[in-house]
């Protein structure tokens, strides 16, 4: 049995495990992965947790609108989010060319920040204006200081080392059905898809996970987030993360196999987890941590 | 390794292990469930394969218009059709009250087919116009006495004992994502859905097999077909059909769970097979034939 039923204390320790534990050991960030349409003006289930896990209070945020049209728009309603949940500090960084990634006062902003958060829009966007720039470095520098990388809809697709850049939904699996490339690296050996029921998006993730070395694909739904902790995520918000491990996979028809015909893929195995649930990267087990008990 | 390359031989034998087996032994037909939208213009890679099924030239068939508010017009289109393929004879049967379903004409044609195939339209129909009738039970007979039950989506979905009538679709599995109710009972155990890549309706078949006693789930695309023999189904068409196995599961969170809340379901198993592949429902393993060998 793959479960384990902790009390609220044991969750809690794993749950201040991130940025704030203490020790010798420098520590990566967590990594918190949104869906897309998180809720911006109700309960902010979601974007409370991306607070909270950044330094609540505390945090000093900085706000990437590199994947979006409408960067001033969007960089303002965040502004106003984060600040409402109480963070020490909310900056906006626009980059609407690879120079805005050079100046000075943007890497200042990162060097500072103990959480990034990269806002929705086209995952191309901010790998063609961020990825190999100064920004690019301080943001990774960051990350492995233990600051806090958060991001929805596009800002989650670019996570991985490489990221699906689209495709067509609700399709059955082929090598059209989906187009990949470079990722900004924050997520090595997994694939993250987001809107993925609302969009119906298991047929891409998993031919994107037949096409790449990946051996996890993540499909993250709208509201919802995995925050990553070191070895582990945990599931938060309305919807569910659908977990497609292809370590068990028996047998796939990519050899030889033309652009338009189906792929077939045997043996993967398959997660649904909402709220509360767990998943620990390594082990590739689900696990379900009971809140408020003990 | 759950593969076996056979040659062509073994699999032409295993091909018309249907009904025209020879030796003492009296042979359950063939089921032949089409996912829907299947090409009526073209190749008719899948019709012709339910007419193959049903015995080819020698195929005597009847179509049932039950779940279609149009019985006439598409009665006219798959005689048509299969008059088109050879077919022996075709007679379409006409229920649109459950009085229909003691007609003596209808039962003598039944009696008569080799191959009795539902069309699209609404599942509840075809359950509350047949399901109990006299027409059901001969129905029922000539199955067991080997003739082929085919059918398409509304046909197809009505083939299980518990069939899937509605829910959303590019949705996350919740209770109120499906509805279920009683199906033909032609294939037990089993759970079939349709459209399925289509329609994104991954989130609802594993609602369904959640809340169902039924293990295995279905997903068949537009356009493509299981054909059933015995224990082993082999897919035809252009799409793929999804297998869902939930005897590998390992966790889910109904006990408790309330009707708007997120399904959790761990360590379900997942087969996406196209063309030519081939699924034993006793062992839960897929297998691919390949053609045109030895």
């Amino acid at each position: 049995m793959a479960f384990n039923l902790l009390n609220a204390e044991t969750a809690d320790i794993l749950a201040i495990g991130g940025t704030l534990i203490m020790g010798t050991e420098q520590k990566r960030g967590a990594l918190v992965i949104i869906g897309g349409a998180e809720d911006r003006e109700g309960e902010l289930l979601v974007l409370r947790e991306f607070i909270r896990t950044a330094g609540g209070v505390k945090a000093r945020i900085a706000v990437m609108t590199a994947a979006t049209g409408y960067p001033r728009e969007v960089g303002d309603e965040y502004t106003d989010i984060f600040e409402r949940l109480g963070a020490e500090s909310v900056e906006v960084i626009h980059t609407e060319h690879r120079d805005d990634s050079e100046r000075e006062d943007s890497l200042r902003i990162v060097k500072e920040a103990t959480g990034i958060f990269f806002t929705g829009g086209d995952q191309m966007r901010i790998v063609n204006f961020i990825k190999g720039t100064s920004l690019d470095k301080v943001i990774h520098n960051r990350y492995e200081e233990g600051a806090v990388i958060g991001g929805t809809s596009a800002g989650a697709a670019m996570m991985p080392d490489q990221m699906i850049l689209g495709g067509t939904s609700v399709a059955n699996p082929s090598v059209d059905a989906v187009s990949i490339g470079p990722g900004m690296g924050f997520l090595p050996g997994i694939l993250v898809d987001q809107h993925f029921a609302q969009r119906g998006r298991l047929g891409r993730l998993l031919a994107a996970l037949v096409l790449e070395p990946a051996v996890l694909g993540l499909g993250i739904d709208e509201d919802t987030a995995i925050i990553i902790n070191g070895d582990e995520f945990e599931v938060v918000g309305r919807g569910a993360v659908t977990v497609v491990d292809e370590t068990t996979s028996t047998h796939n028809n990519l050899e030889g196999l033309l652009k338009d015909e189906p792929i077939a893929l045997c043996g993967v195995q398959l997660h649904i987890l909402p709220h509360g649930y767990r998943f620990n990267l390594k082990t590739h087990l689900p696990r379900f941590v009971e809140k408020g008990k003990g």
